[in-house]
């Protein structure tokens, strides 16, 4: 924060803490309503008052048992109150909440577990047996709360149950807050397809600034008559900050706990008049089928943010035309806290012609402010914004990291830029657009093919269930592409068939020089396509 | 900021500086306008990258003519190009930029020009004539640069030209940050009617979470799409934020200069499109006028925030229903940077009855997020938030001052807390409602008499041009109201018609003692009542 100031400011200093989000609605929204789907699909009803004074039942709890500031509390929880409460209840003391995801492979779990250094894993019943499984490998963990969410499982270990707990230290109100701004209060893990999971410890000061950053206007754009429905599971990412970002402005939460199939989506949003909801795009695809067969309608739904993965351009197009709700398609990664760019139009893109128009949405958009980006090669060198370039997408900002936990070394470079891993466009409007991962970037004759664009363009086949393309060595142009197709069920086809497919959609130097026809191509635990799995053992076999 | 973390988060930590304002909107809003009509009514246009170019010149400028971090630099301007050039080269390299308010009295601005200590001034050319009369009396001033506004006015004493001292050192593209976010960065005097002048010293950190703050939904609500017009002056509290704000969100800006009547305002709309507008509520009234003469509309405008004092109930009716305006009250003042509260509805007052809705609407409104405020009574007692029970307003949070410029003392209580100097009550939504200035009740028998209460209720009086309600001293009740009253021209009254036009507002107590005559109420320079004049030369006449 280099040198110190001249002359400093005659105002009010007080730590940037996240517990100030719940204090503020608990005082000036304290009946506005968190709402949360049960497993079994009745509703708990609170208000943001509620949990404030149970969240800080939480923090007694908590500092009654041992839990220290610094010390990690992990949750294995999906979106309802408790978890909330938990947040807080963790965070308000300066402890800090490690968000675990329940979809990960048992060894991953075990590995994030063992890496936090948990003291305490709260998880909702439900994943009681995934528990089972994980805690003798957990000698970290000292107690095992058991979240009531409708569940009926239970378990043949020692557990407590969480609302017990919550009252265990008698009616304390722990005091929040009144700790340094910079003091950690969150633990997400990145599930990359390339090494073992790394931890992004999120700040007070970070995760402040992310929430009011991301209020704006162009990004989730919260008010106290909205009522939001954060489809983004809390151990994703942060939740996008919609923990922090809802209660500061007031709205009332509905919270699907683990139902997120379409029929549960729009009961929930009919139930509750949603006005606003976000989630990744398979979320929104299982809501369509739902309203399509059932003929009904997203009338209050003013908004829906899709980010997670790209939107494909026929859910954008349905949702708007449709049903009447804006999409802002948004992008981030863990390491962004998350929200990074959306794109939303600007008066220029306003003013393009409509097929223009559509193509800019799709695209991954311009940054929040706060946030510097950056388009450079491989020495570097800055980019031109001519939205044909393609160059490493580097970021930088208070909500960006700056290392990971436990991680030897710094993860941004002498200027401060963190890496993202992604290549990307930039255009004249300054909208970005991620073409491909770099790692999977495949360099011939020493110019870039991106895999993502040949996958996009085989992805319209009509045969075609999943498709994924990779680089493999090749003596003259240093690597070729090559091309690796699941077929549907009962489908065949030969190479040709797939090749002319490509023919009009890409460059003729991109062309894949050879396809391979699998089984399954494999999945990593987040539903993503495993090239490093690809790499290893597909692709000698087809050289 | 309290204790050293036991755990710091590992994310990016860089200075929050207000220069990112416009280096954000230089690179990612770069040729979206600003435009600003000059006096003589063409307009001035220019883009976020011109205009951030030319503001790093006249940081190299200022740099290289002496002006260190911590300097004070003054400006005596409107709403125009160079005077947003100006804020950002002079904050951008740690000096104060000081603001202004042409409209006090001269002896005020030679006061708070002294007191500032201003190296350099930077004036349009139409304050020339104002510059020439206090100018003898500012030893501190080097340098007056005079801003050409389309003004004929011309000097007799030694000036610089302000776009040839901006290109005087070259073009030295001046780097901008790196320094403490605790740095001063601001000055504005409020012009209180009680006491010298009182410097509010924003700090970098101040401005940049108060402009964050202001962005949400709730608020000024800014987006990509929008065209502002700051109708209120840079000079006047920070300019409500927004030459912060709308760079922030790339808001292409529509700067009215010193054309502020109706008939101008209207033009500026029409020809720029603009979408908000932000000022006090006699602007609004003018604007009425001219479209009620001229059978105009505001076809583009969505939203007006009316502030700087109580919006009067028949221009909000008379913008929503017969413009389709969204009106947006909001409070603040200079100490709180200045946006503290509006009154856009919640979920709660929106299912409240019509009128209900309607009174609600003239409140003052719900605190942003970051601010926490609390009413008190004399011994410092939390009241009860019903709506009735009137209390010392107290504020806290990031964007308050802590003290004075020069000040002797701080100026927030041991828990943090600056006095309003405000009387208002909160009501079971979390409105407040502002009741009187504490200075200005008159207490009778032990309770509280509001005079703005007293004097709204005279103002409905068709003969009556002002009122002005103040205390005197009374034997048995401790104090009395007596009424002041300006008669339109060429009516008359008496004392009885005036009283008897209050027997149904007020509470029978609160009914004057004495109702007094008078040519002319004395003014400030600010236009408002000055109440410490009446006090000193009309009471004991009464009494």
């Amino acid at each position: 924060m280099s040198r110190q100031p001249i002359l400093s400011g005659l105002m009010q200093q007080n730590a940037l803490t996240v517990d100030q989000f719940l204090s503020f609605a608990a005082q000036w929204h304290r009946d506005t309503e968190v709402v949360a789907r049960q497993v079994g699909g009745s509703s708990e009803r609170s208000t943001y008052g509620e949990i404030a004074s149970r969240a800080r039942l939480l923090s007694g709890a908590l500092l009654a048992n041992g839990i220290q500031p610094g010390d990690r509390v992990a949750t294995l929880a999906m979106n309802h109150i408790r978890h909330i409460e938990a947040w807080y209840g963790i965070m308000g003391i300066g402890a800090v909440c490690h968000t675990v995801n329940p979809r990960l492979f048992d060894e991953q779990i075990i590995y994030i577990i063992n890496h936090a250094g948990d003291r305490i894993l709260m998880a909702d019943a439900t994943f009681l047996p995934l528990v089972a499984r994980i805690l003798p490998h957990c000698p970290t963990i000292e107690r095992i709360l058991v979240i009531p969410d409708g569940s009926p499982e239970t378990a043949a270990f020692a557990t407590t149950d969480y609302d017990q707990f919550l009252v265990s230290a008698g009616d304390t109100q722990a005091p929040w807050g009144d700790f340094d701004e910079s003091t950690a209060c969150g633990l997400c893990y990145t599930s990359g397809t390339t090494g073992d999971p790394k931890g992004v410890l999120y700040s007070h000061r970070s995760n402040y600034l992310h929430a009011l950053a991301t209020l704006q206007h162009d990004f989730l754009n919260f008010s106290a008559q909205d009522v939001i429905l954060p489809a983004v599971p809390m151990f994703h990412a942060n939740a996008w900050g919609i923990a922090f970002s809802a209660p500061a402005a007031g709205s009332k939460l509905a919270l699907p706990g683990a139902r997120l199939d379409g029929a549960s989506l729009h009961r929930l949003i009919e139930e509750e008049g949603v006005t606003f909801a976000a989630g990744v795009p398979t979320l929104w695809q299982g809501l369509l089928q739902h309203l399509e067969k059932t003929g009904g309608t997203l009338a209050t739904v003013k908004r829906i943010l899709i980010g997670g993965s790209a939107c494909p351009p026929a859910l954008m197009r349905a949702l708007e035309d449709d049903y009447g709700v804006e999409v802002l398609h948004a992008w981030g990664m863990t390491e962004t806290s998350p929200v990074a760019t959306s794109n939303a139009p600007t008066r220029s893109t306003l003013s393009l012609p409509r097929e223009a128009r559509n193509a800019q949405a799709l695209k991954q958009g311009r940054p929040m402010f706060g946030l510097g980006l950056a388009l450079k090669d491989e020495d570097g060198g800055i980019l031109p914004h001519d939205g044909r370039t393609p160059g490493h997408l580097l970021i930088r900002g208070e909500t960006a990291a700056s290392g990971y936990f436990k991680g030897a070394a710094s993860i941004v470079d002498k200027d401060g830029w963190f890496d993202t891993g992604d290549i990307a466009t930039i255009d004249t409007h300054g909208f970005v657009q991620i073409t491909d991962r770099a790692k999977d970037l495949i360099k011939s004759g020493g110019e870039w093919i991106s895999s993502i664009e040949i996958e996009n363009a085989m992805m319209s086949h009509p045969k075609i269930a999943v498709a994924a393309v990779v680089g493999m060595p090749h003596d003259r142009w240093g690597e070729r592409p090559l091309l690796i197709v699941q077929l549907k069920m009962g489908e065949s086809a030969e190479a040709d068939e797939m090749l002319s497919h490509l023919q009009d959609k890409i460059a003729k130097w991109w062309m894949p020089d050879v396809v391979r026809f699998v089984d399954a191509i494999p999945l990593a635990a987040t539903g993503k396509i495993d090239k490093k799995v690809i790499r290893a053992t597909m692709v000698g076999a087809a050289a």
